[in-house]
């Protein structure tokens, strides 16, 4: 992707009231070995989540995903394990598996249940148009893994 | 690991017997985009998944999974899936997430129901002592994620 961050053109008060923000500003923080963002705020963490259509449409998928965006995206699916581990107490495991193509599958489970399991294409592009999108797709996503553990009570425990 | 094949110990007509191998070397065979092994007995196919303990002892930990070796555990996992679909009807997929260290996860899963799952560590040195060991354990694997499916009918079907 890029170096450079992203300025996201909407108001970023969400970042401080979103909860599945909150947790994905964790999980990238957990990856920052050498402090790089330490002092960084909240929303410059998270820019790089935030692309918008006219910058996706050029970013090519022919060539590998670069290690940055793979980052992304598992830090975007631990987001998810993790949140759904505190509102269930369910311990959650995420795994990305990626084609060189920007193909692959992203995994989330507890005990025997397939909690999230979502086909991956274009990685090269991941990326949501505003924080409220980014937002709203983690939340969803952490809702209905929760469905699935209310759904499959004896496989989440399996 | 190496690229010399090795020279199994065991009888080979396991590999005619076993209805595990039999699979493995259809998995093999189909990563042979080049038809090398056309020509290739079946046993010589899987030769590389017949590691004896003192040769193990001499791969080192310490570097990266060769892609050899990567894709030897992945046809070993995609037979397990086959033969379980083959058994139940279900569809299986089989995801390895390995980091470069040699650790990481065998995920084999239907509808919403984890089938196999598996940590792996040191895969540098995967490998069998002989054929019927390698069929043993393949055939152990496939019977456990049987057993999954029946006792977890409403999340396979999930």
């Amino acid at each position: 992707m890029t170096t450079t961050t992203n300025t996201p053109e909407t108001t970023t008060s969400i970042v401080k009231e979103s909860a599945f923000l909150k947790e994905l500003v964790l999980q990238v923080r957990a990856q920052d070995h050498y402090g790089v963002y330490r002092s960084w705020s909240d929303e410059l963490v998270l820019a790089n989540f935030v692309v918008s259509k006219e910058k996706k449409s050029k970013i090519s998928v022919e060539g590998d995903v670069d290690p940055a965006t793979q980052l992304r995206v598992l830090c975007f699916y631990r987001a998810i394990a993790s949140s759904i581990e505190k509102q269930t107490g369910k311990l959650c495991q995420a795994v990305i598996d990626l084609s060189h193509e920007g193909f692959g599958w992203a995994i989330i489970w507890t005990g025997r249940l397939m909690v999230v399991s979502r086909t991956l294409r274009d990685v090269q592009r991941f990326g949501y148009p505003s924080f409220e999108k980014l937002a709203a797709q983690g939340e969803r996503l952490v809702n209905s893994g929760i469905k699935n553990i209310e759904q499959y009570p004896k496989a989440a425990d399996g």
